[in-house]
């Protein structure tokens, strides 16, 4: 368990050997690989090194010495308290005192006062903001700053991204437009060297590697549980390397991490922001309370306490804190004279030397060092800050946010692929202007760790939705432009966003129109369609003409009880529809009178299902094509949040943390009604357990999962109990108290039960305590059987019993649990004033381990990327065209076509992902032959590659 | 009552004719009165006129529109929950925060960014412990931005004074001290115009008048009743020219008075500090919650409605308020595009015009409207925020600093005489380094109006009362330089400050020492000497080693019981002193071995006092020498302070507030236990009412007033009663509804019964409504007599009923008023931890009307400077010069030697000033003659002149 940072420094000031490799350019930070385009022309010179900038511009330290660095910092939620945008001007003050604004404009005011002094800056979503508000001048001087590394980018991304509840593919992208941001402006010196996640409530390992493969240093965080801290206290292993790929081959995903000595803060008795009370140096020897003395002897104690836990003679102090440096002169009028006192000790003996530092100038005296560090495999979830203060409610907090995120990175992909294959009609078109811009802006903010994590006041989770939804408007454009060059048609195209409610005015009403299926992915999806409806009977032709299959069903009782007036449709019309890669595929739909139903015609099958026609709850599953069947039954439970005894030191839950009352949850009813549907496109059981918890169960010819479509909600408090609600799957695996969650809807983490891979565990809460973050799919699997299910948001999950598996669907609580956004986690709304209704799915494979993956990752993918549904009303005319794909060919199953972006006027950005990890296939090489050119792409598994494509308009 | 600015501009740049007569050079607002010294020397050149600075730097404003002039700025209390060095660097703020240190940095800064921008600043404590810390790069960037008028002084006293219980000695100083650093450092630039009293608690007319002399163009001011608002708001009466003397020539004391129109906050909606919350100005289409068109409508109803309660196109706003522009980037980005957007509103036809502007600004242009101001001739007390909010009780708040502030005055006036008089070897001498300037600036905070006041925190009093201490200390070497110096005795000196309860370790304990009494006055004094001791006989020799008569008497019970410990003396010994005027006299004291007492020999006084037998209280007042005598009863009483009840809306008494329960306050005890005592050197007559109200009536041979010295305390508070302690005189003066009090100290005004001069009161509060501050007398009459009350400190007193004079003593309270300070007014300390004692002293006489002054305008000087008394130890050497004076001829009556002060090395200032109003006189005019010179100065009644001595060391 021990490794060691690679040391050969390559040219100038990279660290890492891998930097040093030809593959990687100083760009690969962007997450781009820069090659020759297909047409032979360089899309990027090397760019210009400044001599200043980087580790050449870190102050000298001194080699016998205590060398402490003290590192000027802001911490910039993208949202908490407030709205970003909020936050950027400093409105609201009265709920919280924050303008980032005005802590750019005086730090960098401070900034030019003394050139000793240093400042980092993390979030690109703020400072982006505030540069386009500056003058050519200010412009040039923020750049000359830059240039000398007084002035430093750290992270760099758009926010500082949650861990536990982000997936991927936004985190890539919100890097990316951080980042691209930052080398547009500021080239080589506004390169970030370290990744800095300060705040994040436990680290994913797939971030980790993320940032190792976009070529970052190093790696610096403030939280880890109080347990592990305090044992690599003891054992100096604060500072590791984390190998963070199971799959990558190393040094590719390895990356030095460092916890950070108080969190994020300055030690205790030196915040000297306007938002502390800390006394300032006070050296006027004619005034009163001049305490020089006592400021260096308190500032010397807790640098020597603070060597003692690290392994070099170098320490780091992060002088800075939530929203700091607002008037920057407070903090560096201090930090100046506790440099220069502390140094003058020197003079007497003290062999403590301080200076003004950047995290990757402290990096560098580490990696000079030329030490050995720990080793770390696993990740850091989940988090404890204290024994019953498990932050694994966020995994959950905000179920219906976080559903809304992860569809609109859907709509955001296909807004971009549309984007690329429209070209400039696409951004203005017959439908007018249209954007990607804005939904790109809206996701990477709602990338934030207080954004997705459902962490945020209830006034700021509006405000992400709200800009979702008008990003959302800005890509309706778009798709409507595209759609419209790339079909022939300008009808007007009709979107309808609550489908999953069985709303949609135009189908509702209309008896002829059309509807256009568009595939985001690389590859031919077929895809149940369900479309309100009030007729009885529909004839549907697909792009060929060819007649379709369709039944009609009636709306379920529990739909028509959601959607509380906004929708009147008594039937869902359902057919199948197959989509070609990157393209579309048009089916006309025509009413027809009083015809009849189609007969149940039950067709073969993938999967089984067997209810228990006692309780009506699932009993087994069976895969028909592998013969294995294990037994099956689910259910809805909730726990009882802790109220914490109205006492302040008793934990509750609250939007961060889980803590149940009691171990046991409460079942919400042994039995559940139930109807049964069957025809030849779906079988349905909808099960109906209290006012407040349905479900259906259903199963789609042509599928390999069985739906699980739950809807929870309004979750009652009316007996002032919090409640905490799961759906649990029990089953007969035996799972010895091992179960697998993906990371970041990546690769895939054991979990064993009671245990962490790197201390002692002592469990102190029982159900919260084994709870982890589930991105994309969790699994429970013994020798011969592997349940998966795949989520379609993130939430928290646990497997308390062996063969159980239990996610948490929905939160209510009444508490606040003191972790600072001082609400408790109770959403209401106009539109549900009695409380949220939730409705999500889960899908359910059953297949032997070895080739599991074979389902779950690409059904994970047609979750994450889902196609894209469009009507148009009426006939369309004859020379429309109804079906296109932009791919010339289908990429092979296991490349996942990750991004497709116009990057500029005549570039694409282009991702290609190997979507397999190492153990989940055989052949791991993975050659990609470019056609019709020389072009040739290679993929290991797990690896990304990023391309920058000269396009030339057809 | 109608007044008009004198308007003849003086040559570039002074608004009013007074500063264009040549007795007057730019210097006047020192206070100083540049002649040719004695010696025939210049003291001071005419300094060079910068061409940017003062009103020529105003920005132009538009005649045909409502110009609207921002005033940035700050009000730094120089001590009030913190004191004014934790204010200073920003240290405790977690009591409040503010930061001067900050401020001014920050200030600074941001004028540098638009040169439109201005600022004033007020408080010149704050700004010289700024100004020393900086280099000399900023200090001369600072000098440019006065220069250019960028940076304008306003003000500029030391602090901003209390105006209700300050002495105008001690107002004259701090003022000096402010002005003068201003001057030193800036020059001509740096000469404040206008005088800027935003936050004290209403206004005196004496402060009006000495602004006046001082050669301010102008006064504004924030508070004052709210009735007095009402009225004037409707008549458009805020503005007016105030005649603040009825005994200078107009217009020596007449000065324009502008009353703000938020206190000295921004108008409601605009507060765009760091403590604030409005909203800044969003002006980025492309974010959210764009408002510039909300906030420039805001503003524009703002200003048109202000433009109705005032006279002229011109309104000032009032941009800050306590402790603002910490970071003054949040104030002035946001009035930056407050003013640009505004101001765009001109080409869509708004006549609104906005400008960064200054009170000089502003007021510069009322004087080019050439308007007619209403006339003011009394004063701006008391101040009531609404009806049952009077703010009379700080008139009395924390008797004991009120009385330590007044004593450290007279202390440092004898100081700085004694420097002078000392020459160099005072600062440093054979008893080391002394110096005044300590006490200067300890006496110049204590001036603030939240510090004599009594409104401030209990350790921010603690921390006035230590820094006067810290002053004496100083002041006690420079003393016992100059005196050792004068006397030709290096014998040590021993200081007893704790005569008034009888403690002095030396005389308590020695055989044999002697007794130094110097008079500050210009004139001879006669003083009676009391010494704690433990004999029963003394021998007592005057410096021409004549016989002095003495008397021992023994300790009250009182006292032994005040002073707890600290001091032993069974006895006190009295003899009558005199000292030379300026001057000194020794005294030599021998105790006698079982010497009998002097038997006790009544002489004939001055005054008769009888004592009812029945109840031991006073019962009559005669003046023997004009034969008249008045029915005179004495008795203390105390008001039940208003608890508010618990409740938020109803006001309570506080530091601020008096507000008694009822109306009739309740009688301590109806009889007083006596004890009589009666020998050569006074009579007295010890009463006993209560354990913590006691008094002694003393009557001095040679004395023409009636001493009352009372002691009140601990109040009890266990009947969870707030008691506000008043001592009430009772007479048979025909007094009508009305008595006098001065005003800080010098002129007395008429106060009337329920009534103001300037508007028809309607009274709600009978009692706090009629009280008025008294400096140092009040007084009620009728044709035949005048009783004549003379204090020892500032104390708030009414006359309820006629022939009735009433004083507040002591003040205990268990609530906060709201006001802000916090705390409950209940003094305690380690020393009196079950609560403050205090003593003090009240003056009788009683005169016929005509020729009253004659008595009380001597008597009140005495009390204000009296003989600092020192001893030695022992025998003296018999080369010892056993007294001195500092004067070769007394100055006549009417002249008061108002201050003698080291100005610097070759410089003494020296201010004279006829000390009778016109009306107490009947030659108003008075001629000094110098000698042995040309020298002649002429003073009118209640004028003060200062003169620069060039002085030659013989």
């Amino acid at each position: 368990m021990i490794g060691k940072i690679h040391k050969q420094m390559s040219h100038d000031s990279w660290l890492f050997s891998k930097m040093a490799t030809p593959e990687y350019t100083p760009f690969v930070f962007l997450l781009l690989l820069f090659q020759s385009s297909v047409w032979g022309v360089p899309v990027c010179q090397t760019p210009q090194e400044s001599p200043t900038c980087g580790y050449k511009s870190c102050h000298a330290t001194k080699p016998g010495m205590l060398n402490v660095h003290l590192v000027p910092h802001t911490h910039d939620d993208v949202g908490w308290l407030k709205t970003v945008d909020q936050y950027f001007y400093g409105d609201r003050n009265d709920i919280q005192h924050a303008g980032v604004q005005y802590i750019l404009d005086s730090v960098v005011d401070q900034l030019l006062k003394n050139p000793d002094r240093r400042f980092i800056y993390v979030e690109t979503a703020f400072f982006y903001r505030w540069w386009k508000q500056q003058t050519d001048d200010m412009q040039n001087t923020v750049k000359q700053l830059v240039n000398e590394g007084r002035l430093e980018f750290v992270n760099g991304g758009w926010c500082m991204s949650d861990e536990a509840t982000t997936h991927y593919s936004a985190v890539i992208d919100q890097m990316t437009m951080g980042l691209r941001f930052l080398n547009d402006t500021f080239g080589h010196c506004g390169r970030p060297r370290v990744a800095w996640h300060i705040d994040p409530f436990g680290h994913a390992r797939e971030h980790a590697s993320m940032f190792a493969q976009m070529g970052y240093d190093g790696f610096f965080f403030g939280r880890l549980d109080y347990q592990d801290r305090n044992r690599r206290m003891v054992a100096r292993e604060q500072e590791m390397l984390w190998r963070a790929s199971e799959s990558l081959t190393p040094p590719m995903a390895d990356l030095f991490t460092g916890i950070l000595p108080n969190g994020y803060n300055p030690p205790e008795g030196f915040c000297w922001d306007q938002s502390c009370d800390d006394p300032p140096i006070r050296d006027d020897p004619d005034l009163e309370d001049y305490n020089v003395d006592d400021v260096v002897t308190r500032f010397l104690h807790i640098a020597h306490g603070q060597a003692l836990v690290y392994k070099t003679n170098h320490i780091i102090m992060t002088m800075g804190s939530d929203f700091q440096y607002e008037n920057a002169n407070l903090w560096y009028k201090n930090l100046d004279k506790l440099i220069r006192y502390v140094n003058q000790m020197q003079s007497n003996g003290s062999e403590v030397n301080v200076l003004y530092s950047t995290p990757s100038c402290y990096l560098q005296e580490l990696h000079r060092a030329n030490l050995t560090w720990p080793l770390k495999g696993d990740d850091f979830f989940p988090y404890a800050d204290s024994a019953h203060d498990f932050w694994t409610g966020y995994f959950t907090s905000r179920p219906a946010l976080k559903r809304y995120e992860r569809i609109s990175n859907s709509y955001l992909q296909t807004c971009k692929q549309l984007e690329v294959l429209g070209g400039p009609i696409s951004r203005k078109g017959p439908f007018g202007a249209g954007d990607s811009e804005t939904l790109k802006k809206a996701m990477a903010v709602a990338q934030h760790h207080d954004a997705v994590s459902g962490t945020e006041k209830q006034h700021v989770a509006n405000d992400y939705a709200r800009k979702l939804a008008n990003g959302w408007a800005h890509c309706q454009v778009l798709v409507s432009n595209t759609l419209s060059s790339l079909s022939g048609s300008s009808a007007p195209r009709v979107y309808c966003e609550h489908l999953n409610i069985s709303v949609c005015p135009l189908t509702e009403t209309s008896k002829k129109f059309s509807v256009n299926v568009y595939n985001p992915l690389a590859r031919p999806v077929s895809w149940p369609v369900r479309l309100p409806v009030n007729g009885t009977a529909y004839s549907i032709s697909d792009a060929k003409g060819k007649a379709v299959d369709s039944q009609v069903v009636p709306v379920s009782q529990a739909t028509a009880a959601v959607r509380q007036g906004r929708g009147y449709a008594v039937n869902e019309l359902l057919f199948q529809v197959q989509a070609p890669p990157l393209g579309y595929s048009t089916y006309s739909v025509s009413l027809l009178q009083n015809g009849p139903p189609s007969p149940p015609s039950p067709l073969p099958r993938f999967l089984r299902v067997t209810f228990d026609p006692e309780t009506g709850l699932l009993s087994s599953l069976s895969n028909l094509e592998t013969q294995q069947t294990v037994k099956l039954s689910q259910n809805f439970y909730w726990y009882n949040a802790s109220d914490g005894n109205n006492s302040e030191s008793i934990q509750m839950s609250g939007a961060y943390i889980f803590r149940p009352n009691t171990s046991t949850p409460f079942i919400i009813s042994k039995t559940a009604k139930i109807e049964t549907l069957q025809n030849s496109v779906v079988q349905e059981v909808r099960q109906w357990f209290s006012p407040w918890v349905s479900q259906v169960v259903r199963l789609y010819t042509d599928s390999r999962a069985l739906e699980l479509e739950w809807t929870v909600g309004p979750v009652p408090i009316g007996d002032d109990l919090g409640k905490e609600v799961i759906s649990r799957l029990d089953s007969s695996i035996n799972s010895s108290g091992v179960f697998y969650t993906d990371s970041n809807g990546r690769e895939v983490l054991q979990r064993r039960k009671d245990y962490r891979p790197t201390w002692n565990l002592r469990q102190s809460e029982p159900i919260a305590g084994n709870y982890y973050p589930i991105n994309s799919r969790a699994y429970i699997k013994d020798d011969k059987d592997q349940l998966t299910v795949v989520t379609d948001r993130s939430q928290g999950g646990g497997s308390i019993q062996d063969g159980s598996l239990e996610i948490m669907l929905h939160r209510r609580l009444l508490y606040d649990d003191v972790r600072g956004v001082g609400e408790p986690l109770n959403e209401t709304s106009d539109i549900y004033p009695e409380g949220l209704v939730v409705r999500g799915r889960h899908l359910l494979s059953l297949s032997p381990p070895a080739t599991a993956a074979d389902t779950h990752r690409p059904l994970a993918q047609e979750v994450v990327l889902q196609p894209l549904i469009t009507f148009t009303d009426g006939e369309l005319h004859p020379s429309t065209r109804l079906e296109f794909s932009g791919l010339q060919a289908v990429l092979p199953p296991a490349v996942h076509l990750l991004t497709v972006s116009q990057w500029d006027q005549d570039t694409v950005l282009l991702r290609l992902e190997h979507q397999y990890q190492a153990s989940e296939i055989t052949h791991t090489l993975l050659s990609l032959g470019g056609d019709p050119s020389v072009w040739e792409v290679n993929l290991k598994p797990m690896e990304i590659r990023t391309f920058l494509l000269r396009v030339r308009q057809r």
